[in-house]
């Protein structure tokens, strides 16, 4: 990814070796800030108040907290139980924290520092490979479009998968950086993203790139497929259920409605550490009630009288039958094959 | 429609009998504040840059300007053309100038004032007898669904269809009305819809008459009823074709397909001033492309990077497919009945 023309990941080590070092997405596109986290108390807090956002990414954040708890001696279990509380819906923190247990599992107390740190970045890097693959494979859809039309191929998307939302390259937006870095001319339709607005997000890192991109509120999507506008679908999950359903952002679930009732194809980008193997139906992934001055405000402004009610449920589930195809960093499968692709 | 307790209409003749006076909803709900409209220009200004909205009150307030243009001795050929310039897609603004001209054609030039004063007193008395009418109708699907389930009804709307976007009573939100009157009780979801926040305006103009309801945004109908939590859709119109078809503010036609999918009734609250019956398929209807600084901004915080382009279409058209009802001062009809209800 690129920060003002220079290569750097979202969360890195600090010059210390034991803090790490985070872009503070709470703050742009307005400043560009780095924070950094050197106690687990700060990591539960950059993911809770969505500082650090972004399914793969908050993983991998979770992942360098349990490091740190593992630095500063605090018992791991509660650090891992204080960071699995951050935010409900999200997969892969819990499958991050997961992964630390069993990397540290009967590891002698005079490695666990070195170990934890080791498994923090392998979780880190296997996030960069994976969007990498995902991209690789991904760039072959928009490829496909670009050839029939020969014409720039228009992907929508919603809310915030690109470099933003991961370590590096992005999920939904990795085809895209891809198809740019290919040469492939590709325009994005960007979902403004109500009530937190990523879609600035993904305009600001498309922005950085050089991406051709329009900023379109959420209702306008539906529109813009009735008239053709719109070649492919692209967007990231937070959780996937084994049989495909894609639970995401609030609202995706509008758009692959809308896909589908136009033709347009609708895949999601699904790094296999946001599959949920154990849950097969959509009604099973709880789905975070997230506090309604999101929807009171924005930024600072009021946009709801005082004395109306508001409420702000914050993802919702698409299912199997609206999905196209979900990008793996093992390749693209159907909600059908999913499960065969990863041998379960 | 009350304000503050008061009981008065959105836009009624001033005291000097000769301007207009309209409730400023570009400040709402910040401010209560009425706008005098002395010349063709106030009131072309007053509706293009959305001072007064609302397909229904728009045309009264058009009618208004035609009576201005009268008195102050403007041609009323020149007048029609400005004030028919200002908004493209609502149908009843070319209706109301039609209805004027009709009236006015061959008066005796020492009538003239006095009769276009009265032409346009008789299209805003009209409009408040519709949108009652439609009110005495729609309750009935209410009252229905009160019935069946023995608790709080739950009906989703779409942008401002209240009393806001017409003289009085409103057009989607008449039914809601005539239920909180009847003493139903009755819970309105009221979706934010961006990029112009009318959610605002419904919020408020509810919350005047006690109704109780929830702001969402435009993201979230879809997953509520996913849940079951939306007992009926309904929602206003600036254009239906002969056919059923339903233009409406942009974001309409992704809640129709969210209702479709989750067999919720979706209705169209039309006046029969807002049916093109010259029009029979949703192609052939303009959809008003609204300045890209309406997305990029919400009030004065800018929500958008600089760099990033914008787009803004302001409507979209729900096929006739989608569409359960269309409430209209007569009656109920289908998208099959609607032509043969008004013997067109």
């Amino acid at each position: 990814m690129k920060v003002e023309q220079r290569w750097c990941r979202t969360i890195e080590l600090a010059a210390d070796g034991r803090s790490v070092v985070v872009l503070d997405q709470a703050k742009l596109p307005y400043a560009i800030e780095w924070l950094t986290l050197t106690s687990v108390a700060d990591v539960a807090r950059a993911i809770r108040d969505m500082h650090v956002r972004g399914a793969p990414l908050i993983g991998a954040t979770a992942a360098y907290g349990i490091a740190i708890a593992a630095r500063d001696g605090v018992d791991l279990d509660g650090a891992s139980a204080e960071l699995a509380a951050t935010r409900p819906t999200a997969i892969n923190l819990r499958w991050a924290l997961d992964q630390m247990r069993r990397a540290l599992a009967g590891v002698p107390a005079a490695d666990l520092v070195a170990r934890a740190y080791d498994a923090a970045a392998k979780i880190a890097d296997d996030d960069v490979a994976t969007c990498e693959a995902i991209g690789e494979h991904g760039v072959a859809l928009i490829a496909m479009v670009a050839e029939q039309h020969g014409r720039p191929v228009q992907v929508l998307t919603h809310c915030n998968a690109g470099w933003l939302a991961t370590v590096d390259w992005g999920t939904a937006l990795a085809p895209v950086y891809k198809a740019h870095e290919a040469g492939l001319p590709v325009h994005v339709w960007v979902d403004e993203t109500r009530p937190r607005n990523q879609g600035m997000l993904t305009a600001w890192e498309l922005q950085q790139h050089g991406v051709p991109h329009t900023v379109i509120v959420d209702n306008a999507g539906g529109h813009l497929m009735q008239h053709g506008r719109v070649d492919l679908c692209i967007v990231g999950t937070d959780r996937t259920t084994r049989n495909g359903d894609v639970c995401n952002k609030i609202g995706t679930y509008l758009k692959a409605l809308a896909a589908h009732d136009n033709r347009v194809p609708f895949y999601a980008a699904v790094p296999s550490s946001s599959i949920d193997w154990t849950v097969g139906e959509p009604g099973e992934i709880p789905i975070e009630e997230r506090h309604g001055n999101e929807v009171r405000f924005v930024r600072d402004v009021e946009v709801v009288p005082a004395a109306s009610a508001v409420a702000n449920p914050a993802f919702d589930v698409t299912p199997r039958r609206l999905v196209t195809g979900l990008i793996t960093e093992r390749g693209i499968a159907t909600p059908e094959t999913l499960r065969s692709m990863f041998g379960r």
